[in-house]
């Protein structure tokens, strides 16, 4: 029985990634095994939903059982166990700026990844495109206030910079036909030498 | 013009209204003005987008003009900006269980407004009852996990316990007839004392 901590985990799930480039870019990841998971909201895991009831991705089993979630938790446990540098700034408005623009990007996630449910996962005749086209919008209207952010997201990688990066890379991933960088060049940049850092190219999901 | 803070708000919201709930339990109800706010995905306000460009409630605009979102971010930063005990623990494993706690009645709501826009706003011959299905075992996993920790939630009426009471406000507002208390006897005592708290009282949506 190992006593590490157990990360119940999608190469494809861009909450678990956040995740991943966290335990990267603060040297934590030895020590958490990965566990798969395959998982729909119409074909849960029951695996998983011992663990979290909620039946989401990530879910962090520590060496005493317990377990913990969602992706923002997790982020913070993580953040408080390494003697670096925090990745969510402690206190001051820094903390609370950096933890509104993940914010933003944990709103394009959830859009886009309703959008992929209404686009893959609902049978043809039940999709409703008013759904999706209010989904876009919000990915429209945060993708223009990163723009105009950009130069914020370079002052450190952080939780904001971490949960910005894994939202563009999962609008690549799912729905490469967006086009974001025409309108954004600043963040097309920004994202260009964020994709480089060895923690967002080794969590990379696969084309 | 005023320097208070901002809260954009609908009563009707279980996000606005755990923010609403640690205002009034840590005294600062009085340095927040209410601004109403009414939208759907489907029709959002403009007035709305241009301060959160997610186009979601809560949203707190600052004195110096800033916004914070979401509901989490704001919990945060206002359970900072009071002198009294902590209502999110500031560090140790009691921070991350009640966090969880938290994210776990983040999961219902998030859960049971999917499963009214479905039932409510999405067209009639759109609608998807796996999805219903899917959102409801949710749900339903959800509150057996919160019956078995209801001794936890009684500890204290700190983030864990505004969250889910809340959440079972809300159950109880949109899905009525879906009778958790004869499943869930411990917690229902629980709620039964949460609900006559003054801060739970005064913000209770209107049937």
């Amino acid at each position: 029985m190992s006593t590490r901590q157990t990360l119940f985990f999608s190469a494809t799930s861009p909450y678990v990634r956040k995740v991943m480039v966290l335990l990267h870019e603060t040297g934590q990841l030895d020590l958490v095994q990965l566990h798969g998971i395959t998982l729909t909201p119409i074909n849960p895991s029951a695996e998983l939903n011992s663990l979290n009831p909620a039946g989401k991705i990530p879910a962090l089993q520590l060496a005493d059982g317990s377990v913990l979630h969602d992706s923002r938790v997790i982020l913070d446990y993580l953040d408080h166990q390494h003697g670096g540098t925090p990745l969510i700034p402690r206190d001051g408005m820094a903390r609370w700026r950096r933890l509104t623009l993940a914010s933003l990007a944990d709103a394009v996630l959830d859009a886009a990844i309703l959008v992929r449910y209404e686009t893959f996962l609902r049978p043809e005749d039940k999709r409703w495109d008013d759904w999706v086209l209010g989904q876009c919008g919000k990915i429209e209207r945060a993708l223009e206030s990163f723009e105009q952010a950009a130069d914020e997201l370079d002052e450190a990688f952080d939780v904001a910079a971490i949960s910005a990066a894994c939202a563009l890379g999962y609008l690549d991933f799912r729905m490469p036909d967006l086009n974001w960088r025409r309108d954004c060049p600043k963040l097309a940049a920004w994202y260009t030498v964020a994709s480089q850092r060895p923690s967002v190219k080794a969590t990379a999901p696969a084309p």
